[in-house]
């Protein structure tokens, strides 16, 4: 028999359902990997064991729906050289490549395992991440092998740039090839890094058509450093998100307001990059569905904080604190295709995968109002108690 | 006999010290409350105990110059209203003065302790606060009390506003008169908000001028929502530190570079309350001394996080990792007048206060390539292990 694990004590409870709202004296079960009921805590169920979270606020725990964990090595003098305003050419992604493909097994499956177990340490209970770090059909083929061990969501980005020792041509018939059907049946998604200096509309293109004929979903890595044709392109192909979003012309965003595609807004990205940041307010007013998310990687964004994110989005995107909490969680699970049904993600109701995390805070606000503080005070999994 | 700790496996240990810099194979000795030994590990002398961090970058503890914590109530409404792009108008920093006037001694030293120990806990280990939220000769005075039993620095702030059933002239007699009489013997500095809607340049030159008088040592609240006569003040006065410095005029940058008065500044608060950023770059460039604090209080900057402050600054002030670094540590102490001498803080030398971080990090840097990642491991304050 399944114990069932009452939490009380619950200030605030953010639900991301349209029914439930946001909950003040309610309380909520768990049964196995499954949330069984929601409701006012005076009328609660009876339950094996009881949480009393003693006036604590709780939300989904965080779907963080882009990263890039399958890596070895370490970029922190490109970093720090970056921030100091000097120039650093030891060649960027290319270095991740090769520190990567050098790793062993093990070295980069206990490297991705200390990067979710951290994630899960503030709060983030379902992961997306990405190959594209290994760039032969050898090293694509491990690394989506090693993510779909640990990770939810594993997606293909053989399509992250062409490796120096290749021609872009030829290389992308290996990707749509025999690359492709090496990672097929490990990974669910298939993402192409289109911009200037990576894959233009045409390749993107290619790529993302071969990856839906063998059944994959698609995303698309677009807009990042400069208006391109990437969020044009994820609309008209219907992928299921189009990522960084930093530079988006009106029509882009009327494109993505009318389409069912998601605008992953990375701001810890663009911050480390030292970008402008999105438009998330104009996206929102236009009705386009908004999610938040890391990029953990070692070059561009090397925070696992969804907190972060999510005290940015409200600090300098304009968002609510509401529309900051929900694209983190909900926004993410819409991305991913997980947002509904049995055992949905980034949403607390019955049916729901149980993964909850509680602050050190009356309100969901204060992931906003006192930023940085770390604010996790307990997380659970699919059920299972992680902090 | 007093006990010496040594402390080895330190990957990178930064010291702000001229002569030692920042050093890679070093160790440290701690006895009583100052550090002792700082050299070549392998050069070591002899301890009682051992602590190995084993590879994790050490630096001094956080010096925050600059916090608001005798404070009782919660203005999370009026952030969340903010954020929203909702107008609140239920009152500000009165609705804080209200709230701690009607607070027991016992609330507020408990609300303060808990503030202070979550401050620890993130790698603070010096802590200015103030008064300010009493403004009334017996709430002042109790507030600098409790203050001064807790933290390392005080700040008489009877000139934080003038309180609605006061007139500002007839206020400013008691600020300057009984109150400062009362509160002087427990605090060491005063400080005035010269803002607009607070106290103009006159009003704040005749406090200060009145403090000085008493032997304080001066700070001033300026030039935060617009350019004003704050940062003059400051400088023609021998102000220790003009704290917020959103707003400068170029005469401004240059007035500080020419002077000892240290530019502190507050970007927690600025993002808070969605206004611009200080031009950090230009003061650094043009020589100033600057320092980074939380301004931590309930209205418009609730966080005590200086982890969040140091990534801010290099992520968006233009600051390198070291100049943040520097500027939350010593630069915070010299705004504090703590910088040198026996027992000084924000550095790591012999006879400085043992009040040193070690983090779960190979180097400092990461404090801002990975931003909102809970970074501390180890914490020690005056020689005594916190965390
Ligand atoms: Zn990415
Ligand atoms: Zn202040």
């Amino acid at each position: 028999m399944r114990t069932a694990t009452i939490i009380t004590g619950i200030s605030e409870l953010t639900t991301n359902d349209e029914e439930l709202g946001r909950l003040t004296g309610a309380a909520l079960v768990f049964e196995g990997e499954r949330i069984t009921w929601v409701g006012p805590e005076r009328r609660a169920p009876a339950a094996d064991q009881r949480v009393d979270l003693g006036g604590r606020a709780v939300l989904p725990g965080w779907v963080d729906s882009h990263t890039h964990l399958v890596f070895a090595g370490d970029r922190t003098a490109e970093f720090t050289a970056r921030m100091a305003g000097r120039p650093y050419t030891a060649g960027g992604i290319a270095r991740t490549v090769r520190a990567t493909r050098a790793a062993t097994d093990e070295e980069l499956a206990a490297n991705l395992r200390a990067h979710l177990a951290e994630a899960a340490a503030q709060g983030t209970t379902c992961v997306e991440t990405k190959t594209g770090y290994g760039l032969t059909v050898e090293d694509e083929l491990r690394a989506a092998r090693l993510a779909a061990a640990e990770a939810d969501e594993v997606t293909y980005l053989g399509a992250h740039l062409v490796p120096p020792e290749r021609e872009a041509a030829d290389y992308l018939d290996t990707v749509c090839g025999p690359m492709l059907d090496a990672v097929a049946p490990h990974v669910s998604w298939c993402d192409v890094f289109c911009e200037r200096g990576a894959f233009d509309a045409g390749q993107s293109r290619r790529v993302l058509l071969a990856a839906r004929e063998r059944g994959l979903g698609l995303r698309v890595h677009g807009n990042q450093l400069e208006p391109g044709p990437g969020v044009e392109l994820a609309v008209e192909l219907g992928a299921a998100s189009v990522d960084h979003c930093t530079h988006l012309t009106e029509a882009d965003v009327d494109a993505l307001a009318a389409s069912e595609t998601v605008a992953t807004l990375l701001p810890a990205c663009d911050l480390s990059t030292r970008q402008p940041l999105p438009p998330a307010r104009k996206l929102l007013d236009a009705g386009a569905t908004v999610a938040l998310a890391t990029n953990c990687n070692p070059g561009s964004s090397y925070t696992s904080s969804m907190a972060f994110c999510v005290s940015t989005a409200v600090l300098q995107l304009g968002m609510s604190v509401e529309e900051a909490v929900r694209a983190a969680t909900r926004g993410g699970a819409t991305a991913l295709g997980r947002d509904s049904g049995d055992g949905a993600v980034g949403v607390v109701r019955p049916g729901a995968r149980a993964d909850v995390q509680a602050l050190d805070a009356p309100s969901a606000a204060w992931l906003a109002y006192r930023p940085g503080v770390p604010l996790t005070h307990r997380v659970w999994r699919a059920g299972r108690s992680l902090v």
